[in-house]
């Protein structure tokens, strides 16, 4: 495996899941898989989950990481080729990259959207560049339309939940407090629709997402009926992609709580953490034996190792 | 070992110190210990001699370290229970706490006080709650009131350098330019008393420690008076707990100096670092032949690993 | 070798190079040396290339590595001795060095001059005081006046690449939008005479470097007659040592383009990174086959790498 930045850079999905669960038996298996290998994990935004999850994956494999906080060092990238630099950029993105490409074997990134400019956020134009000057395996740890390592540990949790074969899942908008990307419900449909999961998506008006992302899903308005039968009901908040970057507001009755919880199949909660807890979802959801956010967060380790393994394995 | 928070977490204290010094001879003995483990260490607020001497007591034990800056990472936990998290708070320290201990194997977690809310410090409720959720062994690097591993490192300073055995040991306060947490002479003075030692607390009127820290020490108002006979003089400044957090001006004359310290019975000088030089013990008195400091500050590395290795070895 | 500081640290300078270059063929090879030890880095400034390129290589050779980052954590150093520290200054360096040097077997700091206070930058009082105070060997991550790890690098480059015993080299300053250190030049001017190169350099009238880092150079402020024949141009931008830290304005046409590297001997063109693209030098020579900006950085791993090697075998 040479990139890792969404489902379609993976042939066989299931056979990847499985494979991810399979290491929770013995985290220390491929110890020796990742020796005399560095790690340069760029986070050009915060991060809690990915950059320990990561990390922790990289010390299983045997692997060295180096991380660089982008954000806190100022380090201000020009994208535009042929740019006459003489304004706020210190460094060419063609020039940076291909720096860490010489000192990394495998290169993780982090870059959030900026939620103002659609066309150039969805060109994923950081990513694509770094991609093509680093020359080494690129892992996305989130980029400005997707968060595949989130994806593969959601689907994971998925299949040691799920009592049928096709379970029904409800992705659910809820209400939050400020803006926020819409990479993780466009990653988490393009990878349920890749599993064959019969998937469901519900949200106010207005909140459509990217249609490429989730052709094959049924999309209805009503909370309620959505989420009958569901089995799985995954909860997130996301900005408009349609009234781009921007959040109509009102919409609190959308937030997810045992009322609505029992309207499904008994279903498991879901949420990518963290979550505003009695904004998004209630407590009561969340500390219930049915919630599986912290098996989601267990998930993100083995995730993030099972495709660190594959690219190690595939000698580069 | 499951928590390490103040010296009513240690059983045999003085089996501990032993056990501490007694590393110095081979720190990498152990080394395989920590193999396969990961520690967290997290600070709310910044850190120099605690992190370095707890990351290098983990490489002694071959553990692996993550860090975390919650301070320039700018993660604002909510801490209140059942809080509709509307506000500036991103996730709820039960949620962070829990994926933390998903992660590591042993948490470290430093926070200071407010400083403004007493009653809120001394709960110590960031502490308490990141405990009963991360579910691992938890490491104090320093909390609202208490900074048992440096006690532990000057416990071991004192039995390394003490000719008789019960020796005087005066805390004496000393002057500041800003106020200061009392978490240092707070821990100090129970572990002192703890150990069984001899000891005064000297300090301007308006700077009593709490009372059930201090239970069993002398108090003298008078400096010269309690420093006669000293073995050891333990300086440190530190901020009003009566009138909480605030400090009254003045005192200069409290500097702890050569002619301070030819009243004693030719003590060693103690201070935990950093230290304003001239403001809170002159150059005179850190740079003599008597100054402990540096002694202190090497034991930190081994009050972090025989904590670390406790904890090890009790298999969780 | 007890310190890097600059060439005049080494004493065999074409042997260093010569080791560097070896290392390339199996960086791996000492990896057992640097077990159980650890290497300290400090950062006063921000940094990419130093900070990984020196974590890599002290991974090549089995180190650990500690990173403190003085400039995000606000950790304010007293350098004046006998001062009386009610300022802004938390810690004197004495202290400060000293208890690092507790922690760490070798230590390496970067600290950028002021520009404002020419003697002070150059006296290199951080340096020095952190050399005394740490005890333990020191390598200069890039100090107020000299960037020695950049400049070795730069020497292997040259080495790795020249078809003649004595190349010419032209070190011509370009333009740049904000006055920068003069360490780099300084640093590659001593180091290139020590070499025995034949040394041009080239800069508009004002920009004089220190004569002492340039004395054996021919000083040429025509650009193009000095980059006829050239065999190597060293790009780089520096503000004024005579005015101290300005920059006068103008010279646009200082500029290093395709037309100005066709005056020289096909000449290779080199810069240490990162690089203004299109002020400092156009696209064109940078992304020419002539380039050996990558290879400069690549570089950097083993220079560092040599230079802890020769520290870790001298058993300190």
């Amino acid at each position: 495996m040479k990139q890792f930045t969404s489902v379609h850079d993976i042939q066989n999905v299931e056979a990847l899941i499985a494979d991810g669960i399979a290491l929770k038996n013995n985290p220390y298996q491929y110890k020796e898989l990742g020796a005399e290998k560095t790690l340069g994990l760029v986070f050009f935004n915060s991060s809690l989950r990915t950059r320990l999850s990561t990390q922790k994956a990289a010390h299983h494999l045997g692997m060295q990481v180096i991380v660089l906080n982008v954000g806190t060092d100022g380090w201000a990238l020009e994208l535009q080729d042929g740019a006459v630099m003489n304004g706020a950029s210190v460094e060419h993105i063609k020039d940076a990259a291909a720096v860490m490409g010489l000192y990394c074997d495998i290169i993780g990134v982090r870059n959030f959207p900026t939620l103002r400019d659609r066309d150039a956020d969805y060109a994923e134009d950081l990513q694509k560049q770094f991609i093509q000057h680093c020359k080494v395996p690129f892992v996305s740890l989130e980029s400005a339309t997707l968060h595949p390592l989130q994806s593969l540990a959601d689907m994971m949790t998925i299949a040691e939940n799920a009592t049928k074969k096709k379970p029904k899942i409800v992705l659910t908008w809820a209400p939050h407090v400020k803006p926020l990307p819409q990479a993780v419900p466009n990653s988490f449909a393009e990878w349920a629709l890749r599993c064959g999961h019969d998937l469901t998506i519900t949200h106010p008006g207005g909140y459509d997402l990217k249609e490429s992302f989730t052709k094959g899903a049924i999309i209805e308005h009503d909370q309620d009926k959505a989420l009958k039968n569901a089995d799985f009901v995954y909860v997130k908040n996301w900005s408009s992609y349609d009234d781009y970057g921007n959040t109509i507001g009102g919409h609190d009755d959308w937030m997810v709580n045992a009322e609505k919880m029992a309207l499904t199949n008994n279903a498991f909660a879901m949420h990518c953490l963290p979550v505003r807890r009695n904004v998004v979802m209630t407590d009561a959801v969340l500390d219930s034996n049915r919630s599986l956010v912290l098996a989601q967060a267990t998930n993100r380790v083995f995730a993030a190792q099972i495709v660190l393994q594959k690219m190690l394995e595939s000698n580069f």
